[in-house]
Formats: C-alpha cells, sequence, structure tokens
C-alpha cells in the first residue's frame, strides 16, 4: 500500500466518515484539523491532531495551523534519496494524500450579514495552500477536493494498492482550477466587479468553428446555471457543431420567452428566428412557425415550449431539420423522430431561471452585459393614436416577444399569433420593413408591425399602410415620433409605444 | 513609522534595490529569501535571511521555505490584543510588509524546452501563500505583486508614516488577482486546454448595454494583445457605448483584412459593413465606401487602414458619423475632424498581430473558436467555367476580403474595388442576393458578385445574370455545384470556386 498518511480537513464533510474509516481500514494514518478531527473522532476513527505532526499550536484563532515545514515537507518532498535523506534528518513523515475542501466563498458573500471583515475572515489560507502543495507534488501526494472523486481514489486503493498517475493528474487538475476560481471569486468581490473570472470546463471539442478552417470548443461555465443546452439530455443524432450551438442558444432563448402556458414554436437559421407561431396546441403552432418562410426552416433549428406529441412530431417530419429542442418528448413523437437518424433531439430543463450575463470577446479585451429580460408591461405602453380593442393584446404581446429575438435591424409581421413576414440584420430600418411585408403579403397579408427600435422617419410606416398593416408596435423616444404618429393617424394605423428598444446584434 | 519589517522575495528584481533601499532607510527591517536576499546584499541592502527568522533551514531544493508559523503568524496577526499576546508568546516578530512576484509560468510553459516535470518545479508554493495571506491580511499587511506599485506605497510612507486602507485594499486585490491568474493558467496547462481560464479587468462601466434597460461593462483581457479598441488612443469625443465597441470592433477587424498597402475604408452599421471602398487615396477609398449606402453609413462607423488627411477629414465631415478609427490623423484632418465634438476619433496602431482567438457565452456556457484569419491564396481558387483575365485578380481579391466580413447570409456586389450592394444576415441566400443586386443596380450596377457560402440552388445565378454580373465568386462544395456552374455557362458568367466558406453570424 503505497498510501500511508493522510491529512483530512474539510469544510463540508460529505462522505468524510467513509473516506477516513476506508483508509483507515487499509492503514493508513489519518492526519486531521480542528473540527475534522472532532467530526471524525466522533464518528469512530481514530486521528492523529495536525498539532502533534508540527509540535505547534493552532494559532491566532485558527488562522495558522497547518503552514508548517512538518506538513509541507511532507506533501511536497519528491521522490528522491536525497529528499528521503532530508525528511529523515528532519523527522518529517511524508503524507501521501490531502483531502481538503475549502470554505465555499461565494456561498458566504451572497449573504446580507456578511461585510467585509466577514468575508475577509473567510478567506483561507491554509487550505488553498495544501491543495496546491499536493497537486505539484502530484506524482507522490494524491489530492482530493471533490466529494465525488472519493470512492475513484478509494477503488483504486482496493484494487491496485495505489492510485495511478493518470488519476493523480485529473485530480491535481481539479484542485488548481478549484484553486484559481477560489481567488478569482475573491478577485470579483473585493474588487467590487473590477475584475471578471471565468474558469470553464471544456464540455466538447468541436469539429470545427463557423467554418471548417475555424477550431472551436465549447465549454461549460460553472457559475451559470440558466436554462441551456450544456446539459440538455440528447436523445438522438450526432454532436452538435459550432453553428448548431449558436443557433440552438439563440432559438432556446427565444422560445423561453414565451413561457409554458401556451404552445409556442420558434424556428432559427442563421442564429435569427424564421418563423415563430403560437396556438392552442403545438402541431398548429409548429405549423405556423414552419409557414412563415418554408425555404428558410430547412436544415434549421426548431425549439418549442411544451411537450412534443406524435401528431407534432410528424409534422416536423415532413422538413429536414438539423435541431429540436423541446422540455420533453412523447414515447410516440420520439418513436417518429428518431427515424431520422441524425436529427438531434435535445431535452432541456425550461423551468430553470433564463440567464443573468452575457459576454462576448472583441480583440484585446470582451463585453459583458445583463440579458435582455425585459418583460411587456401592459400598463407601460402608451397608444399614441387609434383604437386598441382588448382582444388585440394577445398579438400585440406575441409580435413584442417575436421581434426582440430577431436580429438588428428587425421588423416583424405578424397575423394572429404568427409571425408571417420577418425582416433581419438590416443595415438600414426601412430594408427590413420591406423585406418583412413582401413576405407577409406572399403568406396572405399581416396586420401588426413590430419593429425593435424607433422610427427616424415616417418611412416604415407610409410602407406599412401599402401593405394594410392596422397596428404599428415600436418604442418610440425619436424626436421625429410625431411624424410617424401622425403618418398613422392618416392612414388609420394604431400606432403602439411600448418604449423599450430591443436592438440584438 | 508603521512599516517596521518587510518580507522581499522577488523572482523579477526591477525595483527591488529601490524599494529595499527606501524600506531601510525609513527604519525597515528586510527579511529576505535565497536568490533575492544574496542581490540585495549585493546591492548594500543589510538583510535578514528568512532562515534565521524561522529557525528552520531552506529544505527540498527550495520546496519549503517560508512556509512556517514564524512568518505566516508575522503575515497573518490581526489588531488585536488577543493576536498580539500569541504573537508575544510564541516570540514571533509582525511582518508588516510582503513584496513577492512569481516566476511567469506562462513564459516557463511557452518554452518548447519545457516538459511536464520542469513546469512542475515551475508551480510556486510559498510564492502564492505569503502574497495570499498579505492580501488577506491586508489592514495590517501591505502586498507588492507588481514592480509598477513600488512608487505608490513608498511616496505615502514618505509622505504620511503608513499606506492608506485604500492603497492597501488596491494592493490586495491585485494580489488576488495575480494569484488567481497564476493558477488558471496552471489549471490550463496541465489540463491541456481541458479548462479555459479569463481574469479580465474593467476597462470602462458603459452607460448601458445594446439597449438601455441593459447593464454592461467592457473588459480588457491582459492575455489578448492583439490590434484593438481597447488601448485606442481617444483623441476626440466622449466614451464609447455597448454598441459602439461592438460595431467598432467588427470595423477594425474588417478593415485589417485588406492591410497597409493600398487605402481602405470599411463603414459599420448594426455591425455589419454596409460600404467598403479601396483606392489610391484615402479620401477616394472613403467616397466609395460612403456611396454603396448613403442612409446605413448615417451614424456609422468608420475605420481606415492609412493615416486620414485633411482631404478625407473634410469628405467624412460631410455626414453624421459616430466614430473614425484611424492608424494615425495628420494634424490638419484632426482639426477638421475635432470641429464635431461628439465624433469619436480612435488612434489604433494597426501593425499589431491579428486576435488568435474569439468567445462568446452562450446560456450555461461558451463557445471558443480560432479567429477566421484564413487568407485569399491566388493558387487554391479554381475558376470553374468562364475566363478570369489577370486584371481582374484585384477586384476578385476585394471580393473575397469584403464578403468574408458581412454577417451571413451575405452577399457582395462589387464594381471596381468598391461594393455597391451588400445583401446580409438574410436566413435565405437568395434574399441576400437580391438586396445586394437591387442596391447595386441603384448604384449603377455591379460586376462581380460574392457569396460568404456555396449555392444550394443556381437561383443566385440566375438573379445574378438579370442584372448583369459577370463574375462569381464562392466557395463551391455544393452537391448541386454542377447547377450552378452550368447556369454560369449559359448566361457566360465567370464562376471562381474559392474553396473556403466564410460564415459570420
Amino acid at each position: 500500500m503505497k498510501i500511508k498518511r493522510a491529512l483530512i480537513s474539510l469544510w463540508d464533510k460529505e462522505g468524510a466518515e467513509k473516506l477516513a474509516k476506508s483508509l483507515q481500514q487499509m492503514g493508513v494514518e489519518i492526519v486531521s484539523t480542528g473540527n475534522t478531527a472532532k467530526f471524525l473522532e466522533e464518528n469512530g476513527v481514530e486521528v492523529t491532531p495536525v498539532e502533534k505532526v508540527t509540535g505547534s499550536p493552532e494559532i491566532l484563532d485558527g488562522r495558522v495551523k497547518t503552514l508548517h515545514p512538518k506538513i509541507h515537507g511532507g506533501i511536497l518532498a519528491k521522490e528522491s534519496t536525497a529528499h528521503q535523506a532530508e525528511l529523515d534528518k528532519l523527522d518529517i513523515k511524508r503524507i501521501d494524500l490531502v483531502a481538503v475542501n475549502l470554505y465555499p466563498f461565494t456561498e458566504v458573500i451572497k449573504s446580507k450579514d456578511t461585510d467585509l471583515d466577514t468575508a475577509l475572515e473567510n478567506i483561507d489560507i491554509g487550505g488553498p495552500t495544501m491543495v496546491r502543495a499536493a497537486a505539484k507534488n502530484y506524482k507522490k501526494c494524491v489530492v482530493l477536493v471533490d466529494t465525488q472523486d472519493y470512492n475513484l481514489v478509494l477503488d483504486e486503493l482496493k484494487n491496485e494498492d495505489d492510485v495511478s498517475t493518470e488519476l493523480r493528474k485529473k485530480l491535481a487538475v481539479k484542485a488548481f482550477s478549484h484553486t484559481a476560481k477560489y481567488d478569482g471569486a475573491i478577485t470579483e468581490y473585493l474588487s467590487q466587479g473590477e475584475y471578471l473570472s471565468i474558469l470553464a470546463k471544456k464540455k466538447d471539442a468541436l469539429r470545427y468553428g463557423e467554418n471548417p478552417h475555424q477550431q472551436a470548443d465549447v465549454f461549460s461555465n460553472p457559475n451559470d446555471k440558466s436554462v441551456s443546452l450544456i446539459n440538455a439530455n440528447k436523445l438522438n443524432g450526432k454532436e452538435l457543431s459550432y453553428n448548431n450551438y449558436n443557433d440552438a442558444d439563440a432559438a432556446l432563448n427565444a422560445v423561453v420567452e414565451f413561457g409554458t402556458e401556451k404552445p409556442a414554436v420558434v424556428a432559427v437559421k442563421h442564429a435569427t428566428p424564421c418563423g415563430i407561431g403560437q396556438a392552442e396546441n403545438l402541431k398548429d403552432a409548429f405549423i405556423k412557425a414552419r409557414k412563415c418562410d418554408e425555404k428558410s426552416i430547412f436544415g434549421g433549428i426548431v425549439a418549442v415550449n411544451t411537450k412534443v406529441d406524435e401528431d407534432t412530431a410528424k409534422e416536423m417530419n415532413q422538413i429536414f431539420l438539423e435541431i429540436v429542442i423541446a422540455p420533453s418528448f412523447t414515447k410516440e413523437a420520439l418513436e417518429v423522430l428518431k427515424k431520422k437518424k441524425n436529427l438531434r433531439l435535445l431535452e432541456v430543463d425550461m423551468s430553470k431561471e433564463e440567464a443573468s450575463w452575457e459576454f462576448k470577446s472583441i480583440n484585446g479585451g470582451l463585453l459583458r452585459q445583463s440579458k435582455n429580460q425585459s418583460k411587456f408591461l401592459t400598463e407601460d405602453i402608451k397608444v399614441a393614436c387609434g383604437d386598441l380593442p382588448k382582444d388585440k393584446m394577445e398579438e400585440i404581446l406575441f409580435a413584442y416577444k417575436s421581434v426582440k429575438h430577431v436580429k438588428s435591424n428587425a421588423i416583424a409581421v405578424i397575423k394572429g399569433t404568427a409571425t408571417v413576414g420577418l425582416g433581419c440584420g438590416a443595415t438600414k430600418r426601412i430594408d427590413a420593413a420591406y423585406k418583412a411585408l413582401e413576405q407577409a403579403k406572399e403568406n396572405g397579408g399581416g396586420e401588426i408591425l413590430a419593429s425593435d427600435a424607433f422610427f427616424p422617419f415616417e418611412d416604415v410606416v407610409n410602407a406599412a399602410a401599402n401593405y394594410n398593416i392596422k397596428y404599428i408596435l415600436q418604442p418610440g423616444g425619436s424626436k421625429n415620433d410625431h411624424l410617424s404618429i401622425e403618418a398613422c393617424k392618416k392612414h388609420g394605423i394604431t400606432m403602439i409605444l411600448t418604449k423599450m428598444r430591443h436592438f440584438k446584434h
């Protein structure tokens, strides 16, 4: 047995008893500190107190207990006769395993009762030092920072009498990621947001990026527990590509906007919706979304907000889709959809919170912003001219939610609760308007036109009038609002000001 | 004088002599380790070796020298009678200042000679522990990790006899950012890229994000030294907004594509080019870029690749621009442009390298990819049908570079070395094509049509023929390439396959 002595010092004591007992049964001496020692002794583990090893008392309210050559010599000595001779001379015994976890600083600072001094008091110095020392010397000293890994180590010890270099290294990586994250959190806190710390773990190496000649990876961000693709349950199909992730994320964010009360479907192509529909049942919602642009949806991504049933699945199967994202699928729906071997089916828990922040790199740095989580508030809108019957509000709300997720400049033309024309990504608003209005005309005409930002001129209103639009939804706020409103009055169009811009690039 | 004893242990000895001598002149005792002690003694500083403080020898090839209660008790004791009593009892003297910097792990691992064992040997354990301990107890112990900060501390000590709490805290933040970054780099290295570590420092809090109801910040990423806005020299105008940064980054990346040999101008609106021009002189290049879409450029951002002269400045002043980005401006040009008080003028060093990586968050994680740095290689292209005269190559190259920076689906129509029509951000390629072709027609017609991705059908070719396009540039690679090529043959259009897709979303 290669492990003769273990040092255990844990804030989170889950699994500690089993770990210590199992090690002790294998003949390992357990060295421990303060509360951990007490906890283990109460559970029948024989413990050598760390003070006995160091010959020094724990001092300064526990600020200094393990920062001692007897501990760190024991952890850091390499496999060499010279190092062994030094240990022997100084009567230092090796420590072959360190199990340490840190008081969760991020939890502490979340509490409103935590003032600066309390936060400082909770910064662990001895713990990270043991973790880092063991991780540096992982070939001689196993390091455990995660309860989840205890059994991996115990199993190898039982079967092989030692821990493999491979597992040792994996645990060392985890240890350094733990201290990096810990100090990142402290830096963010103490600097009051002057620093941004991200430590993300690779989820997958992607075949390539936006284009085949670009390398790419997808990482999970443990700080972001929002509704996401990252932990989606993939029920069918091959791995997602870079563009799949990008498009699917856009589709997911858009469909979540519609809540779960009434079935909604968002179809996405090139990271922007090409069709959105809402109806009493999912099949009809899907048909509405598909009908908006039957060509763009080809090879697209569809996200829905309710369980996919067999009827909807059959409709979906009539076209080529890359991905279907849903909170769940009926058994029958799965059978239908799985007939398409390559179709990715992603089950995503949509009851989770929306994401709070988003960021993107720019050369030399990065931009971070809070996600556009704003909701439509009926009391905030202003009817600038014309009538707004109460029974139109559902459609107005649908229009608002739809245009919010279309890339800017964005114009959405709506009929009932379906997009019938979408203009997106244009450098001029009037171009987006004509694209959306023309498409709507081909689809039998629309009734509501929604714009992501205000109108600097009355041109969009005049264009809308030519296509028989009855309601226009826009934030307002241009110094030329009066021109657009006058134009609406002239054309008998109701103008609704939402007071909220929704640029999305 | 509040600082009585300082511990100095430095890999980078820049400024060390002055720091130690100045402190000593103020009566501070200097404790130091190994090479630092030797260096200071050689420079006439009286030094207490750390072994004398600990009463323990440096052991295990220097792996353990400062990990000792006499050091860490000295650093970590709070300002309290209880703590002071403990120190007195154990004969521990306080350490009031710690100056430590770490062997630059990122430099070590860049060397090809560095194997895993060398890298592990270079992971510092004692240094980060002193840094973290002092930073935790910053109210009692000043921590210095950056040569740049030595004078700040010396000045306060000279003038105030102590270091202010404000500066102490600022230095503590820097200390934790230093250890967070250090362990992040170790994690990335040991995991062979399984982790991504970013520690970015806020450059500015932005007024708001993409929309007024979103919060936003811009951060600098010290790991990214590429050509960027982050360290731009702002010569005029107010702070940049979120959308300014986003648009300006797109404009900068696009203009860098054109090198510096021949003047080029890229105008950007909504994060995608609305006009690109190249000419023998910058003024003509600007006029070309502007002419492509005189409405979209209103309130837009212009990036140029050569020094802005007075003539160009006068042309620029004829329209409302938000930002002009250039490698430099003549004195006369500046005078002209500064007449517009709000126009941001950004001087950016364009001789720097292009960025290597880009990333963006998705809910729950992030996507990272290598930047699309691919260059047009004449030998890689294939003329699928028709003639390609040598003197057309400059325009073909211009078309290739232009469409690469337009948001997908992207179509660029070119006449000479100017875009005359741009279709962008469309969910269907044919929509982008019609938009670009119609715009080109209004601008007097184009000759070359470039597409960012292949043609699944021959529809774009047929549309191009109706608008008298003579050359079509596209990657090729569709199973229906033959249909598009046949259509080109029929219409007498030269089809050039670039074999390189350029999606950009």
